[in-house]
């Protein structure tokens, strides 16, 4: 019989989703240039010229069998190889190939890393705001996932409430710098902390609690910004990495998860990602894009509009009298509502054709999210546009 | 905590990988010309240049970001037109392109079909012999997995067994149809049976039991073998494809789950399967092999070479005395061994450099398999061997 539990997640659409349509319809109705859409998080620069070469390259060059057969089951060497050069090369890191393991973007780096590290029952935590995805990859590996209400000021960690909420039951702490929907990247006092206490209580309960780094924006960081990289400052950490965002690649879908060579059970977990993609049915990602982006791992698209984007908006909103949290990387900010009810504050925005997402569904009500991957020309206008309905809506 | 479970099956090692593994050292040391490895399911011929050439052409003229971007949950709706229209034309169907889910191979496509039509706690039937990789697929979705003793006369279905073992708790009969590792192709009258029974089964139990149809052999079928479409058999059908084999791409991650439009469910079952790659991380298969094979989804490789060694293989074996069912299709044969122990009798031909897997971890042991996807010339000095090897070892 058809399952109901599948079924009745059908219901629930995703307010992104909805919202994203909603503006793809309105212009068709008014045209595309007059409708600022802020919804979605899809890169907006060109992939680099080197990936689509070594593509054409491979394509021309090699051997078919060899070019799309199957990987080995943990991955293509050369992939892991280069992955784990470049890491230690930026980041003082240690890796060899074998604590690299080949996924399908970070959805599928998270979702073999939590399973590696929890069994059925365990709980995890992640902090609000946090990207809601983040429930269907941790409960789908039978663990429970409990959230960290946000520290709204600065975006940081909220420790007191996280020491509370880190019971014995948890296993896996889950984290995302810099973050999807703030846009804030943890500073090195936050990672030190947070490694502070996942030591203590990794010891106080006996077991070794594993931090889980989502890190699909890590490589768009702004001027100025402490933003480290995560595993050096705790052993018992699972990198999770896509290159979506970094060589704008969302849809071929590779990532990887890179285990700290001093976590325990260092040895094992690689395999171990392996036997659990069996029963997933994953597998590795596309032998071709593998061995093109094994070549291109050092490189990024132009993140650079993102920075500009991210600017005019910052001065923007602080102009109008908005609350907000200056970002540190991504292509996200997140500023507080004019309004308590930040959907109500949204529907008003959305009259004058601006495409905001309210970030209840991120854990963190009150606030709404803009996704600034758009053209520079668009953000300007868009901001002519945000001055007239504050000044209407807000101000008169 | 390292998860237990996933550490423990680090242990078994794959016997046939092990035989590779075994294969390719073995070449190192006397030459891989003189190894005669019929271990791997592995595509022996080239991809057909049409893929190339698309690849190439839309890295060429397509914008990087369109191609390279996110696909809906659901797919590229290219492909899913294009696959309904391949399979309507050529089996008389009646899909639309809301039945086709794309998923990374048929792997993917059995991993979300399974969880799309049973709950944890529910059994799920199998035939004997089968591909191993059947069990993590099915338990991984919570469901127990039984396995019908072959029918070891002509590898069509124990229909007597099946009966017996079809109890109400059955929520999914799997067939694989040509079959790894016999060979055989699932006749009209197998399937006719087939469905007779999960109907009157379906009925007596007062709940729908889904047929799921694994045929990623379905294009590699030999002259004179009764080889027809599943789905037209039993409404309640999910097909599950890839093109690793038709298009040599196995290591692309390329497949689809085919929903049959009159199943019941059958407009809830392609939306479900985008729920459950939320929780396994899954996602789409990448973007650009979808568009890719939406033009050449028609296609094959040149598939001719499977049938030649076939025959080559088959008359050796009825020559030197092998009982031997003739494959319909796919790329293996099935013989009976030359002693009861098939592990012992592939020991032995391992001694002539001849690598054959015994089929007990497919369930049905006292037999040997043969994948037969090398160089005719190659298969042609095999049989020498062959023959040395039986007329020394075993008439002596």
């Amino acid at each position: 019989m058809i399952n109901e539990t599948y079924k009745e997640m059908l219901g629930a659409k995703s307010v992104i989703r909805e919202l994203s349509e909603y503006a793809t319809a309105r212009g068709r109705e008014i045209g595309y240039e007059n409708v600022f859409d802020f919804s979605l998080g899809n890169p907006s620069v060109a992939v680099p010229q080197e990936f689509t070469d070594e593509m054409i390259r491979l394509l021309q060059t090699e051997d078919t069998m060899t070019l799309h057969g199957y990987t080995p089951s943990l991955g293509n060497p050369l992939y892991k190889e280069k992955i784990a050069q470049s890491l230690n090369k930026r980041f003082g890191m240690n890796y060899g190939p074998e604590h690299i393991f080949p996924t399908t973007g970070a959805a599928g780096a998270i979702s073999h890393a939590i399973r590696a590290i929890t069994k059925p029952g365990d709980k995890a935590l992640a902090f609000a705001p946090f990207f809601p995805e983040y429930r269907p990859y941790i409960t789908g590996a039978g663990v429970e996932l409990e959230v960290v209400p946000a520290d709204t000021e600065t975006f940081q960690i909220n420790f007191d409430k996280f020491e509370e909420m880190f019971t014995k039951d948890v296993a896996a702490v889950l984290v995302n710098t810099p973050n999807n929907p703030s846009g804030v990247a943890y500073s090195t006092e936050t990672l030190t902390r947070l490694a502070e206490i996942l030591t203590a209580k990794s010891k106080e309960f006996g077991h070794t609690v594993y931090l889980l780094s989502d890190e699909p924006y890590r490589e768009i960081v702004f001027k100025g910004a402490d933003a480290p990289y995560v595993s050096k400052f705790y052993d018992h950490t699972l990198s999770c990495y896509s290159f979506s965002k970094s060589l704008s690649l969302p849809g071929e879908r590779i990532g990887y998860v890179a285990v700290n060579p001093k976590c325990d059970g260092a040895e094992f977990i690689v395999p171990m990602c392996g036997q659990i993609s069996r029963g997933t049915g994953h597998n590795c990602p596309p032998s071709i894009i593998q061995q093109a982006v094994a070549k291109v791992c050092d490189m990024t698209a132009d993140l650079s509009v993102y920075e500009t984007n991210m600017n005019i908006i910052y001065d923007t909103l602080v102009e109008l009298g908005f609350t907000v949290v200056k970002p540190g990387g991504t292509f996200y900010i997140m500023p507080k509502a004019l309004e308590e009810d930040s959907i109500e504050f949204c529907k008003k925005a959305k009259e004058y054709d601006l495409i905001f997402v309210p970030t209840d569904g991120f854990g963190a009500p009150g606030f709404f999210r803009m996704a600034y991957c758009i053209e520079t020309e668009k953000v300007e206008r868009a901001m002519e546009r945000l001055r007239k309905f504050v000044n209407e809506v807000y101000k008169k």
